[in-house]
């Protein structure tokens, strides 16, 4: 078996982290703009980001929620009328003091003192205050409700350590907020985000995610219930990959979200917020990079084929040219999963096999080369990105194919590489939640001898609050340790605590964590 | 004839400022946030700017340029170092000095004294300067260009008096930002991008435009060129729709964007910019409202049927509302202007006689009554929001239609309301732009004299430059007018500048603006 050169430096086994930043160095991702803890999304990674939006937007539309818009800024007296959301939401935020700039006197410019606003605006960490706001002027009886909003929105969260994807100030992200009846209605909706955020994650962009609630020490600022969905990373840590909050009626009360019921009393509402965000693009990075750089799931691949003519600056250019113009044309043509095939024909400048490497790199699902020879003999050579390899002969796995039989099976191939990472990531998720671990000390060592990436451990638990709950908190952090989620669909518990040895009440996820 | 009842308070002929407001309103487009300047965009406003959105992006898309994202927060140096840039710009805009809020004490919450930034940060009124610093590090070589980029976001100029859509402090925008190897790619993208621009405001939102230069002193600040499209509203007043400008090298110099030249020489590029923004949500209203309300154009219609079904909570209903559903199936299969038709069944709580005017005020194309009766008939009602009024009898002209014929034609009738609403605009326009005018006195009486809806005039002049033009445009202010732009398609001049009395080189639209 011959030695493969890999399309990247750094191998995931020898650095996740370096590797991570790798990927989206080579595969174009995104890169730091020189300003604070915020990074510039190059149109490789936001085209990524614009299939996930129009995905998830379809599915938002789809359970009949419309799409508004609310301020970037909330006035601070928002933020302090809800006690627990301000104790954790009023740390770390961009706070605007100044409505205009003077020169200095030294060729610079300073917040001008005169122009001093009266009360400092946040710049929104997120929007339940201010939606609530609006709420409580949109909602006056059992009819308006419920009342079923999403905002598509840039915030920002001032982070003193970032990293690219997964923690930026400034963040773009989709923001669910919903006001209901009564608690039923609430926590229906709080679940029916959460199912849809599973698909998406799971049929759109191949992530297997487990949903479950999360524990009292990691809910949502303000919430009564949250729920996330878990995806394991290659270096087996935890990735909350969306969350979805039962709020009772805390932000009612806080923003005067009324309505007279059925029978004409007034009432507060319960509403509900869920977000996902640019984030997922870092799951999708951390879950099908490999070493040869990103792997896109066809159903969020900006182009799912990309075609490389082999130009070479001669007269017959232009009849190859019009070859895989009258190709991509084809191919265009053709549906996959429920949509046109978005394919390029990339014309720029460079060698084929430069640009080859190129769109491995990035993570193109399907990458064609036609040359001279391929033209005449009505043929293309195809190279998948989930099989980049010969494994025989450490060279590229380049499949000749007759143009019209590829044409044809475009889309069952789209459909094949799809659910072959889908398949490929939860095999190996699987593979790495250990089970039947029955002490802490059996944790304690699970996780100091397992290597770098040990995984995720379910174990069984009595459901401690309080200071219970702190000290089993304190002790997972003194091994790095966090709780994930209780998994909806776990089986029933059969033991004892793992903690306190009381008779456990249901099983938790334990891992290491983004 | 009849008196009718229109389903507005105000008449646009009676307060035209105050029938904007109320348009606003009835037709639930947005509302006042209690945000100093930002306004809540509430579904059905944000649902249109979704679709000018989608069709602008599917054009910007189709001329090869690609969307990213670039941080909202810009550090004060990147606004120092281009001159005119921030002559133009440093002065209203939101200033971010400090990452934390602490506990004032009193139950309030004020910035964190010990976190002050070191450096204040602008929340972007526009990115040229933080795109600038991008292509700066992207472009090495003349195969880097053309370099063509495209943001869509929200951005932030502190303005002391907002009005919806048309001037609020936060808005939301498309930035296109290009950098090309020389003047003539550079002029050739300024002029494609402002004619994807008069493309989308005539074809998609049928808003007549008149696309032109600008004069000297409406430039953007550190442009060499501005052009702008200008749509006339039914008050006669000018809206300035969209711009494109060709920036020459000045941002390229003060952000170092070189790049190394077929020769091997080391070249600054020529840039350009281009920006259209949800006031053009208010150039829709002030276009195609009248004095029930807004009449949307079905291409940018979130709903283009609305489908209301007779309820009257008995057990028929059922029968009803799947016939209704069966309806609503039918017209969603059909197609209209290159896209499936969209169309809504509403169910909401009311009855169809209130809603039909909600949704009138709202200006869904086309509204369908459909009752026991009708559906007995195979028959549905039908109602133009583009003629919603029997001038004979002063009701209501509904028009009952087979349910099949009506189902065949729809797409023909989307297009015909479509084509009727452009048509009207441009008549009104072409009725109200005046030539002819020989002296400034002629203009000062014509502005004077023609009552509050005076329209436009087109004059002729010798583009005075420096002091000259100050005068002029002074003069002009003293009248509350300005000059619009250079029309690309005016006829040449033929006599005397209006101002100076030197032969005329070009002609100018005069006019009052919001």
């Amino acid at each position: 078996m011959s030695q493969i050169r890999h399309a990247l430096n750094v191998k995931r086994e020898d650095d996740f982290a370096k590797w991570y930043q790798e990927v989206i160095a080579a595969a174009d991702l995104a890169e730091e703009s020189g300003v604070r803890g915020c990074m510039v999304i190059k149109p490789w990674g936001y085209g990524i980001w614009e299939r996930v939006q129009r995905l998830m937007d379809d599915r938002i539309k789809a359970a009949g929620i419309s799409n508004a818009y609310f301020p970037l800024f909330i006035p601070l007296a928002n933020f302090t009328r809800e006690a627990e959301h301000v104790e954790g939401f009023a740390k770390e935020m961009a706070v605007v003091t100044h409505h205009r700039l003077i020169a200095d006197g030294k060729g610079g410019l300073i917040p001008d003192p005169d122009a001093k606003l009266e009360e400092p605006l946040v710049v929104r960490p997120t929007s339940e205050t201010i939606i609530g706001d609006a709420m409580a002027r949109w909602v006056q009886s059992w009819r308006d409700l419920p009342l079923m909003l999403n905002q598509w929105a840039n915030v920002v969260r001032w982070e003193m350590r970032t990293r690219m994807f997964l923690r930026t100030s400034e963040f773009l992200w989709q923001e669910g907020h919903t006001a209901h009846e009564n608690r039923e209605d609430a926590l229906s909706e709080t679940h029916r985000a959460l199912e849809m955020y599973r698909a998406c994650a799971e049929e759109d962009l191949a992530l297997p995610v487990i949903a479950g609630e999360k524990p009292e020490n990691e809910r949502f600022p303000g919430a009564v219930e949250t729920w996330s969905i878990e995806a394991m990373m290659q270096d087996g840590k935890a990735l909350q990959a969306g969350t979805s909050h039962y709020l009772g009626t805390n932000f009612a009360h806080a923003a005067g979200i009324q309505y007279q019921d059925r029978e004409g009393a007034q009432q507060y509402c319960h509403t509900t917020s869920w977000g996902t965000s640019t984030r997922l693009i870092g799951g999708v990075i951390m879950t099908h990079g490999d070493d040869d750089g990103l792997r896109v799931p066809p159903r969020i691949a900006p182009h799912q084929v990309v075609i490389l003519p082999m130009l070479r600056d001669r007269p017959e250019d232009g009849a190859l040219l019009d070859y895989c113009e009258a190709l991509r044309a084809e191919l265009a043509a053709q549906w996959a999963m429920g949509e046109p095939v978005r394919v390029l024909l990339d014309k720029s400048p460079g060698k084929a096999s430069a640009k080859r490497w190129d769109w491995v790199r990035k993570g193109a699902p399907v990458i064609l080369e036609v040359g001279p020879r391929d033209m005449e003999g009505g043929k293309v050579a195809m190279l998948r990105r989930d099989a980049v390899w010969n494994m025989e002969t450490g060279k590229p796995a380049m499949h000749f194919v007759a143009r019209g039989e590829f044409t044809a099976s475009a889309a069952a191939l789209l459909e094949e590489i799809q659910r072959g990472l889908f398949e490929e990531a939860r095999t190996r998720r699987d593979a790495n939640i250990t089970r039947g671990l029955a002490s802490w000390d059996e944790v304690r060592s699970f996780f100091a001898s397992n290597g770098k990436y040990p995984g995720w451990v379910e174990v069984e638990w009595a459901k401690p609050t309080g200071a219970a709950l702190d000290a089993v908190v304190e002790k997972l952090k003194g091994e790095k340790l966090t709780i994930r989620n209780v998994p909806k669909d776990a089986q029933p518990p059969e033991g004892a605590c793992l903690f306190t040895g009381d008779r456990a009440v249901e099983r938790i996820l334990v891992a290491r964590a983004y």
